[in-house]
């Protein structure tokens, strides 16, 4: 594989997502863009501009999903491609999605001037929405483009303030009949460029993160019942502590997450003490799991297990024991293909690169289900994301941007790669 | 040790502590009587008018102490005195406090009546305050009558609505120059009847607790410093988990409690986890730590050691650790002399009696700094207290006062016992 273009192409990529970063600003140095706020459609409508200066072709979708195209010569050819989300979480950073979209945009900005026009279509996507920070509901915009949203899924969902979903794609200009329909059956390939959001890149020092999989997660609520009693006048042999039963429960679980290894991970993110007053022994522990792995059946026996041995703590101690499930979604893997393709990339710019798994979710796993999907990250300093503090360097950035531009280059003009 | 007088002397015992439990009696059973409030005013009232009709001669200190009083031939002899508090926590039982009151109120009165007036004063108080519920200070009644407190402690504290103590003080009618100093020096002896709190007499089948001590406490504040990171991408070996942290220090604690032994108990009444969302790893933990013991330097080292075991954890972890004590109280031996007194009044009863070590506070502490103290429980239905479920059968209820009349008698109206 040879590069088709040199490194100044991405010279202009992190002044570019500064001037995106300042669509929903804030003090401090967050960015807020909520889907369909005022900023976000500024955000949306600054792209749009930029693409069509760039010579890319631009439609929105009903939904509000920003496509910019590079028509190919064989119009009939399934479409590449790539691009990410450009809302965010509340004060969230520079990066997290807004990265994919505009190395997306400068990559087929710098094919289209370096090497004309592609065999097949090349499209790059600013999917509106993917964190799910203004509706409890996340991937809005990938999930309308490969059908497994459809727009009666959004009803009866409604923002913090009442405000329905419906109503705030209307207020932002979509929702319309008339506006295109957001499914796509034509896309060939999905390739997406995010920042890591984790430190595995920046501790083993490597420039490329090669996303195999995509963790499938479970997520419980589970809650202990036992007596609430004087911490003063009870015996520690006649106590039912539920702080202490989940205390054994959680020792188990770190010590059973260690021992099935990477990629699983096991978290406890709250916990709170019924009561909460420090001489009362509490009678009541609320927690929350969240447990991820890229192997379904994995990840069902560890669940299933670590359950079992929590349920075995509480009868022991005499404990009442509730756990719900929450949220479940399965492990994607990514297409084998176009993951080789980008490791060849990394091979011929010299970049150093290793194969992870992601440990969040992205767009990248909605398309998988539709069509050949590939991830790959750069670095985030400190493994920091949905913060004002996320940061990755201008080279991580280009580095990125220049081995995504070289895989489309391969599967929109490259005679070899075909489905 | 033949019994002064017969159970019949204590029949309406159970009537009167509910006639009592009508001031600051709330729907659903609880009842709240805070220090200086109008409803723990109208109790005090209710119990002076219920003394003066047994033929007691009543007054109150400057700081609301309630005293009914059965003068003795050897005016010149030190007072034998019993009593407990009036007031309560917020929606607390009809029993704590309330019943070492009226029990001894019913003693002195059935005393008068069969054996006539005393060699030696007996005195019956209804202490203000003991509970710490309305102001951030315990023990103003018995405080003040031993010279623990001074009524310049009481300068500056205020209430939850900033109504300082002087200003609640005044409103119910005390703390005048006018009126009897508050300072004790004539005291020869304290028993205080009250309810368990706990579970051990009840699990044990034992009519009556015989206090040997009183714990001494000591209140931690811990605070757990990690990393907060993304649930999914921290691999766990990455983790500064200040939770996971926080479940190795309170696996040991219950661990090292159990190993040492009764009377000694740990407990952590409540534990937050900071940010407090399920997919972020918690960067901070803070917890308390409430720890008891009757011996002062068993309680010295295991909350050194542990704090220690706590700070090496920490350190293996990555985690910042910091600890602030803040409340530190010494244990407190009863007379042994008295309770040997309870114990034979309880064989000549042919109650069954065990002796204990009392894991809460009680007005008996301040007094045993100027006297010989002693003790005595009857069991509280499950342990509960601080609760409207508190409750006490009319039988152990009037078991324990019995008992008390007896070692009353003893003191006062007795040729053996002298100090």
């Amino acid at each position: 594989m040879r590069p088709p273009l040199d490194m100044s192409a991405f010279a202009e990529l992190p002044g570019l997502l500064d001037e995106l970063a300042g669509f929903g600003a804030e003090e401090g140095g967050g960015v807020t863009r909520l889907l369909y706020t005022e900023s976000w459609r500024a955000a949306q409508l600054f792209l749009e501009e930029r693409m069509r200066v760039a010579g890319l072709e631009t439609r929105f979708d009903r939904a509000g999903n920003l496509y910019g195209r590079l028509l190919g010569a064989d119009s009939a050819a399934p479409v590449v491609l790539t691009g990410s989300h450009v809302d965010t979480v509340r004060s969230g950073g520079r990066y997290d999605g807004s990265y994919g979209v505009v190395a997306g945009l400068m990559a087929l900005a710098a094919l289209k001037r370096t090497c004309g026009a592609p065999l097949r279509t090349l499209e790059v996507v600013s999917l509106c929405e993917e964190e799910g920070s203004r509706f409890p509901l996340a991937y809005w915009g990938s999930g309308n483009a490969t059908g497994v949203y459809g727009f009666d899924d959004g009803e009866g969902i409604a923002d913090a303030d009442g405000i329905t979903l419906a109503e705030a794609m209307r207020t932002a200009g979509f929702g319309l009949e008339t506006q295109t329909p957001c499914l796509r059956r034509d896309i060939g390939a999905f390739v997406e460029l995010h920042i890591e959001q984790g430190i595995v890149l920046e501790r083993s020092g490597r420039q490329i993160g090669l996303v195999e999989a995509i963790v499938g997660q479970r997520r419980y609520a589970v809650t202990l019942t036992g007596a609430s009693n004087h911490a003063g006048t009870t015996p520690m042999s006649m106590r039912a502590d539920a702080l202490a039963g989940a205390v054994e429960m959680l020792a188990l679980l770190e010590t059973r997450a260690k021992a099935a290894g990477d990629p699983l991970v096991a978290t406890v993110g709250r916990l709170e003490t019924m009561p909460g007053t420090p001489n009362v022994i509490p009678g009541e522990v609320r927690f929350t799991l969240d447990i991820r792995h890229d192997k379904e059946l994995k990840l069902e026996s560890f669940c299933r297990d670590t359950l079992a041995a929590f349920e075995a703590i509480a009868r022991s101690r005499g404990l009442g024991f509730e756990s719900r499930c929450w949220l479940a979604t399965k492990p994607t893997q990514m297409d084998d293909g176009l993951t080789g393709l980008l490791e060849r990339a990394c091979l011929a710019r010299a970049n150093s690169s290793r194969r992870m798994v992601s440990g969040a979710g992205h767009d990248a796993q909605l398309f998988a289900a539709v069509c050949p999907a590939a991830m790959l990250f750069v670095p985030s300093r400190g493994g920091v994301s949905h913060s004002s503090d996320e940061y990755s360097t201008p080279e991580q950035l280009t580095e990125g941007a220049a081995v995504l531009a070289d895989c489309l280059y391969e599967l929109a003009y490259g005679q070899e790669w075909r489905r």
